[in-house]
């Protein structure tokens, strides 16, 4: 069993992942407090009615002010502000960490305002519905799911072993990873297939040649494809902005693939589709 | 109450599509006896084991001789050959159709060799799952699911409607279409799609940068997103290779828009990739 026990936790932005967090916690008993801090008082109200955090306010600065460790889950851009305005309230000692998709703009954000005395652990767990604020936490979201860390030349050893053990009580398993590895293998396994499901749902939703929504005849295969390209566009718009060298690598990779799919499709080539299908069948069928 | 009542149905290919007919109808009280047509001994052997068709055969001339329906559901490359091998044995009157995801390339190989004593309705019901064979069939498969007729003008008007009642009877709601609208319309929403999905995951694949299996970090998203990328490359082969043009043309629309969104990131355009984000997510909403 794990000895890790965190007195008092702030959690910044209590959405799916911010609220699941608190609630696995809270059921795995490795937190004593949880105070809930948001802008939106309608979801903080939400947030306590279902004991999803112990206590909620508005008040940034106060609400961290004796929190031992600190989890920013708001969205990408605003983790910098957010971290900065919070940075001169933390008490001495503090572990800061967060949940965003994106490690090195993150990271770019919050370093150079980091007080000597603060710990930063960049974090992301790997996780999410396409549903969102405090009514969409669960505490077992994070079973059996990985959350990577990401630590810096300035993370404190300590600090990455307790906010690990904060992640495995909530039940991940930990996977730590270089900062631009991570980048890169979420623009593959996650960002570009966003940007892939957004640019089809387009396409399809303009070729209105029949005057009719076509998207009406879409049968099973066709509405799962496109669930993700119904997540949120602020969220997108940010994990777009700052991982865009990656983000455009594997673009520019799934488009010569697509190309040559296309090229093979025009030309009537039998056995190179053939071949495409089977590969892609055969490697998605290892990952299952 | 429908007054639809087949005596002797005869289904080629007792797979997810033909098996799933055969259930639905018997159950429906649609059909009084339907034997099941195939090449492979051990599927025939498993459908009649679970009760999917009544009797089996794998002599197609024997199969089809006294049915007054002959429902094909082979892969679409193989409905021409099977229907002209069976053509010489239908009983006049019989009603031949099919289930094919691409029609105007089904008219072009069976219409030729049509008798004129034999009635030819082209169909495709839009219901499917990932798994294959008599074992995958089920009663329900088609409740609720549209089931498009494309009638040509050699279609007799009797044999529509007996075709449109035995649909109804299985759980579709009909929808009659120009053939070349079916085959622009499913190259939007059904074949573009498992195209993207196909090319995504082996662009992912193939991205060994880090020299070990990335695709092992994939969350729920991307592991539903690729499902259909794991269909039989047969089926898909030939969809591919009997709706060239339609679908190349929905993969050029596809590349247009997912150029103009790889632009926008490249140029990091805040507000153009909210937008089309936002575009995405009303659209898809749309048909929910």
């Amino acid at each position: 069993m794990s000895s890790l026990y965190i007195n008092k936790l702030a959690v910044v932005g209590v959405g799916l992942i911010g609220g699941s967090l608190s609630l696995a916690l809270k059921a795995s008993g490795a937190v004593g407090h949880v105070v809930g801090i948001g802008r939106g008082q309608a979801n903080l109200d939400k947030a306590l009615e279902l004991r999803v955090v112990d206590s909620v306010t508005r008040d940034l600065a106060a609400g961290v002010a004796d929190a031992d460790v600190v989890f920013l889950a708001t969205p990408v851009l605003t983790l910098g502000p957010v971290a900065c305005e919070a940075m001169p309230h933390l008490k001495p000692g503090a572990i800061l960490t967060d949940g965003g998709s994106v490690k090195q703009a993150v990271i770019d954000q919050i370093e150079p305002f980091l007080r000597a005395d603060v710990h930063f652990v960049p974090g992301h767990p790997i996780a999410g519905t396409e549903h969102s604020g405090a009514e969409a936490a669960f505490a077992s979201l994070y079973q059996g799911r990985r959350s990577i860390l990401t630590p810096t030349p300035r993370t404190d050893p300590a600090a990455l072993a307790l906010v690990q053990a904060m992640w495995e009580a909530a039940g991940c398993e930990v996977v730590v990873m270089d900062v631009e590895k991570h980048d890169r293998v979420l623009a593959a396994i996650s960002h570009l297939p966003h940007m892939v499901a957004y640019a089809l749902v387009n396409a399809v939703g303009a070729y209105d040649r029949y005057e009719e929504n076509i998207l009406e005849y879409s049968a099973g295969g066709f509405r799962d494809f496109t669930r993700i390209a119904s997540s949120d566009p602020t969220m997108w718009r940010d994990i777009a902005l700052t991982n865009r060298e990656a983000l455009v690598e594997m673009m520019g990779q799934f488009e010569a693939f697509f190309r040559e799919l296309k090229d093979d499709v025009a030309r009537g080539d039998d056995e190179r589709l053939f071949e495409f299908f089977r590969r892609s069948k055969e490697s998605r069928d290892a990952i299952l």
